[in-house]
């Protein structure tokens, strides 16, 4: 992780209403509702075209370098016609905490399932139980899955990986979880894993309990350079795939299954906070009080914001 | 590598003629001429039918453990039905060097090229210009790759790796190669590289010359217990597959190619040497006087071998 001493804007999720646009946008228009996936990309680049938005030509990052966090009263959103995504429903819609998880979660944790092969019929273990993890069982039930366990040991998460269907428990960690998990699969492991934690001892996990010919996909930023387990997966042709979501790719298909509430992602949010609670926010998630938390600004000052949008620009509240 | 004081009979790559078989055979019969994989295996089970003949539940590997190796008068193959495949040709038929790579170093490199999702149009490096390298390269044509880039340096492969289908030649190693590499694909790099050597160097190369979204197949045998390159591989959304090959699974695909002369592996073998020249033929290829050797017994004493063969094996000289 950077480290700043100066402090800086946080966050990189972002939904809101369009307050302004710059000369060339072609896909939105003031008072439009999107969401903000939490990578700007052109939308016409090489990578766009194959849905790798996260890793666009002329893309970056929300909340890294000089490019501001969304925890704010207004996001300046570049290329915003190939970054934002314009919602069909308004601002005071119920589905506001599911529709801005398209920004990263929900997104991110369909991408651990697509990298780790989901399909119909498969045996699938979620590593991590935070609001990625949860996401990716959401995920694995979308794809098919037909056993899903969930890795973790926090009550309240694990109820909530229940009801959005997993199907096992495991609370146990290291030697301990991947006998359990073998237990669970008949010996084999799983034909998938979600690795949703980024640590050298859940990579490790995580490859320990897929099954020869298995895949993992990992989202979890590695916190490491090396990769643990590398002979593992090769003796048994485990595959290793992953990394930062393109959500901006994802949200055509998800965005049904939420408008039509066959999924509840924004189920993660357990805490709202103001602006000026954000750190209080992410002190909660850091102390497991809370799953995700979930800031609001209303009638933000974005006069002088608007007056400085630049052709391909978008403001956002 | 295992050390072994005693000496060890090594070699796991087998072609020859039948000579006795278990009461239990039902696939083949005195006389056929067999290949042999370099793993045994049921051919029954979930592995198995799953075409990854390598995790076999009763299966394992010549040459290893109490499995005698291939570098002998006769072998002893357990479960022929489910390990050996009976070929439509004599023993004295010219495409034995070729049909023997089925073996193991033909189909290893096309494994390498499907897990590096070989496909038309694709741009391909291979990463290693030894056997199985120069496998790759007829595999990752054979898969319609528009661009193949062969990674060595020894002027004997690399105008052999020239036939087999490669189009560029970059001999530079480290960053330097990556360079080259990305020079040849207009700064992208691959999308499908073959990774044939297994060091922790080759397998950094090969993660810093895959494009983004693009994946490694791995067949080198690891050397270390981490991969390199872990967090380049991950922010670039690199997969990165592959193990021992499934030799057994492929023979299908790839005989009748053989068979008819549209690809020609057995060019990788340059040397002949006699059973009691194996050491010879290692340290030929150790310093790289010759790509493969190729070990031949003719008339060998297998009367005793043949007088204790068991139910499923067969004895194959």
């Amino acid at each position: 992780m950077e480290h700043s001493d100066t402090g800086r804007r946080m966050g990189h999720e972002a939904i809101g209403v369009v307050e302004a646009v710059g000369a060339d946008l072609r896909t939105m228009k003031v008072g439009d509702l999107v969401v903000m996936p939490f990578a700007y990309s052109d939308g016409t680049c090489v990578f766009c075209h194959e849905g790798l938005h996260t890793s666009c030509i002329h893309g970056g990052f929300f909340g890294t370098g000089a490019m501001d966090g969304a925890q704010a009263e207004a996001v300046r959103v570049p290329q915003a016609d190939g970054t934002l995504f314009v919602l069909p429903v308004g601002k005071d819609d119920a589905l506001m905490p599911s529709l801005v998880t398209l920004s990263d979660v929900m997104g991110t944790g369909h991408h651990a399932a697509v990298a780790a092969k989901v399909a119909p019929g498969k045996t699938v273990a979620v590593v991590g139980d935070g609001a990625v993890g949860l996401c990716g069982v959401i995920a694995a039930r979308r794809l098919g899955a037909e056993q899903i366990i969930i890795l973790g040991r926090h009550a309240d998460r694990i109820a909530l990986a229940k009801e959005f269907g997993a199907t096992d428990v495991v609370s146990e960690r290291g030697d301990e979880a991947v006998e359990r998990v073998r237990e669970l699969t008949g010996g084999f492991g799983v034909h998938s894993v979600l690795e949703c934690v980024g640590l050298e001892q859940s990579m490790l996990t995580a490859i320990s309990i897929a099954r020869p010919g298995g895949a993992v996909g990992r989202v979890g930023v590695p916190q490491d350079e090396t990769m643990s387990a590398s002979r593992p997966a090769f003796y048994n042709n485990i595959t290793v795939s992953g990394g930062p979501a393109p959500v901006r790719a994802y949200i055509e298909e998800l965005l049904p299954d939420i408008l039509e509430g066959r999924i509840e992602p924004g189920r993660v949010f357990d805490r709202v906070v103001r602006l000026d609670e954000v750190p209080d926010g992410y002190r909660a998630m850091d102390q497991r009080e809370a799953i995700k938390s979930w800031s609001s600004s209303e009638a933000p000052a974005l006069m002088e914001a608007a007056a400085q949008t630049e052709l391909g620009e978008s403001v956002l509240n």
